[in-house]
């Protein structure tokens, strides 16, 4: 494993992360507000580890494969989210560690989960920092580290999927660093035209800015205890639509830009998720209307912004849902777990995910009917193969198994079951708020360290999509022994090209060592490409 | 499709199941009830539809497709619940007939989940037929009449492998009606002796029927409004381990019956399904002295018993443990999705399956960080295909999809958010009692009809997993295109073994002919094996 790099691009993150401090620093010093010296003490305490581990891990092999790129990603977010944590503490806003570290997890995640009881009592300085760390983690840190270093090379790929949500993902243009600026760009010119619509409705500058975070990253961190809910009609109809357009792949955007808008049009993915948004607010109103007797137009502003809320993942709240009707929660519990657009900000399993799913049980079904005719997946038009749904299927599993065992850590705190499951749900799929003592009009402040500290595990598992957090947990990644395993399995694959076991234990010694040269021999023609 | 194949098979199986209700019948005479007449009415009526379908669909194809066979077990096991529901309602103790429909249902699919609010009001025959269509659901009725009726052919290894529970259905040996004999010899044997240990603990010999029936088929129905409380330790014991006794492969049985014991001790589903079993016990004896403070041997002894009544998917109770602590009941929770292993006579995804499915996600882990070399997927020492694996990861999605779905309808009913989903849960996995309003101290009576409708097709679903059921409803299978377009499947295949797309849309009206005439050729050969 290539130590060096992954040391040295950890040290990158923290240097980057340390410079955009200079924001929440520039606030903080406009309020005139103590928290400044936290800031510029963190800022220091970043940079200097930060350089620090790049003077150590200077030289060395510029070459990574799969598995350093899960790890440097894994490892930067949860470094990036003990350094995010360190104002919180430094200015005794939060003094307890655990605490600011589930709310910049929360904050970095997109998830907006907070363990604030009241979170106006918090400095204006904080609140930004709060909320920037969504429009951070939206689109990605290392996404955003490619788009501004210009020493990467194509070979970050490998870091790249690790950090973008989604079954697949696909370069834009050939070169990374283009689409990473592509992918930037687009991010800020739609969080500008947020901003414009939300001032020209009469939001406060700074309200504005941090709600405009919120939305783009999906996070749904508020500034006001009740969310959205004191803001004019206007402006929840404007965030309501944000949400759902932040929740959208960015290609889509893309194709849009390029003037490919029939192909945009075109996408089923789009049409799905905005499919499912239409039947969800549909259903909600009539259960609004008939069970509560809301007036129309109350129901369909609630209705349309508690669904974009819920499945972009954003969390932001004009009601407190956990006093709606069970259907309605039901059905909000329902779009929890679909989340928005893969390549979007949003999180959830993806409406991509979703959609793989049911055509493979489609083709399962299919399959059992006429078990000899041959059956095919296409998603987008084009035929998906079956490394991909094998994917999808592992993803789905590991997805639910992992939500269980934590519902099960969450019981030591003798909570109640509805709060729990919610909780996870919630936290897996970054959405913020879930039902019963995690409702809208609550926070997670109740549970004990422990359990913060596994929600905040989900939190990261969510957003970076299990495997990179799981592969760096693995005691196996970090001892040599896997390495030559592996070695083995590409030879074997090479020798035995059918597939079938072949016992490298039942070698002579002979054998062993001709395999050990054939083996250093083709490491650079095997691993090259 | 060969609809008069699959409406004589019901016919037979109508014929069967009035046959078999002269067991009740004489239970009821024996103890002068006047349910009896119920009883009688039934037979005459089941066997009186039974001849006449017989009669109506008696000349026809004897050749049928997988197709047949998942419809033939839904529409049996559906028509044998509604028949097996009239004696409760002829007898006005169960007048609802949905109600009635719904304790038959959960009879049948082993599930134990019930509406009645005091079970010691039922009549005695009443009682011994409820707790008699667990012992024929356990092992499934078609099994029972391939065992005995000889008109059978091998063929019907469609309808077995729709019926018989778990990833892959094997023969025990060559011929199908002895493999369905031998698992009914089985099964008869374990049921009488756990009898005998039953009554030499003094249990009284209609309980010890009744409770029989009730673990052999995994069911849970008890006798008494407290379940199994009131018996002595000894009897809770012989329980206990009569219910992991049956939630046993049944081919390990025929195993050891063949002197193979070192060939069953080596299987890794029974050591597997063994140590989970164990892992939950000690874990909840744990919690419970800790939290409750009961003696140790309550503990043990109560945390054995709901631990295998859980596991085992029967839903016996010797405690209330809705009144558990938090990890306890998470720690059942957990156990409800797991269930028995495959071939035996108990619910839930089964052993196999979770095993499967947590090797596929170690070969999706090894995948991604090793993307060249080849990973292979093992179980009991042997390689599983890829359909096998995706077949698994396709049920398992359908499973979580299907009670997502359920729990929404039931949300219509204004219920708790826990009730609901463990509802759900306890019905799809065929358990019995879940939590809060549905636990085990509590029954099923107060969701509205409509609820109960959908709880009986969750116990459907889980009994007979899922496909018959869902291709039963689906229709398309009732309209002649699909078959249509399934032969040109396999056309395509055979003309196109790569598997691309080929278009017959785009056929001359020549092209199509041709297709016709070798479609009509070739239908034989095809189908015949």
């Amino acid at each position: 494993m290539n130590r060096s790099m992954i040391f040295s691009m950890i040290g990158q993150v923290c240097v980057v992360i340390g410079a955009l401090m200079l924001l929440p620093l520039g606030v903080s010093i406009y309020f005139h507000e103590r928290c400044a010296l936290a800031f510029l003490i963190t800022m220091l305490i970043s940079i200097g580890i930060g350089m620090t581990l790049q003077l150590i891990f200077k030289k060395g092999d510029q070459v990574i494969y799969a598995k350093e790129g899960f790890i440097i990603v894994a490892l930067s977010w949860i470094i990036l989210s003990a350094i995010g944590a360190l104002p919180f503490v430094i200015s005794h806003e939060i003094p307890n560690f655990i605490d600011a570290f589930f709310e910049t997890v929360s904050g970095f995640t997109t998830t907006g989960s907070s363990i604030l009881r009241n979170v106006e009592r918090l400095s204006k300085g904080l609140l930004f920092w709060r909320s920037f760390t969504h429009w951070i983690g939206g689109m990605g840190v290392i996404v955003f580290m490619m788009a501004i270093v210009p020493s990467q090379n194509d070979r970050n790929m490998h870091v790249m999927r690790a950090e973008v949500p989604g079954p697949t993902v696909g370069k834009l243009v050939p070169r990374l660093r283009d689409t990473a600026r592509i992918l930037y760009l687009l991010y800020i010119a739609l969080s500008i035209v947020e901003m414009v619509f939300l001032l020209a409705g009469g939001m406060p500058l700074f309200d504005s800015l941090c709600h405009m975070f919120g939305t783009a990253g999906t996070g749904g961190f508020g500034i006001k205890a009740d969310s959205i809910t004191s803001y004019s009609p206007y402006l929840q109809w404007v965030i309501t639509i944000f949400m759902l357009l932040f929740g959208v792949n960015f290609n889509i955007y893309y194709l849009i830009v390029r003037g490919q808008l029939g192909a945009a049009i075109k996408s089923t993915e789009l049409r799905c998720y905005l499919g499912i948004w239409l039947a969800a607010t549909v259903l909600i109103v009539f259960n609004l209307v008939n069970r509560l007797h809301l007036p129309l137009e109350m129901a369909v502003r609630q209705a349309a912004f508690q669904t974009s809320s819920i499945m972009t993942t954003t969390g932001y709240g004009t009601t407190d849902f956990n006093l709606w009707p069970q259907l309605s929660k039901t059905i909000l519990f329902f779009l929890m777990f679909i989340g928005a657009c893969a390549g979007s900000t949003g999180g959830g399993l993806k409406v991509s995910r979703v959609m793989m799913l049911a055509s493979d049980i489609k083709r399962e079904l299919r399959h059992l009917l006429h078990p000899r005719s041959v059956q095919i997946v296409k998603f987008e038009g084009k035929r998906v193969d079956n490394q991909t749904l094998r994917s999808v299927n592992a993803y789905f599993t590991l997805y639910i198994v992992l939500m269980l065992v934590m519902v099960m850590l969450l019981a030591f705190d003798d909570s109640d079951f509805e709060t729990d499951v919610t909780a996870v749900v919630a936290c897996f799929n970054n959405i913020g708020p879930g039902f019963g003592a995690v409702g809208p009009a609550s926070n997670f402040a109740d549970y004990s360290g422990f359990s913060k500290l596994v929600l905040s595990a989900a939190m990261l598992l969510g957003r970076l999509e299990i495997y990179p957090i799981l592969i760096a947990l693995t005691p196996s990644t970090w001892v040599k022994m896997p390495s030559v395993s592996w070695q083995m399995n590409t030879l074997k694959k090479r020798r035995n090209p059918s597939g079938d076991d072949f016992e490298t234990r039942n070698l002579s010694f002979f054998q062993k060592v001709k395999l050990e040269i054939s083996k250093r021999k083709n490491r650079k023609t095997l691993d090259g490409k």
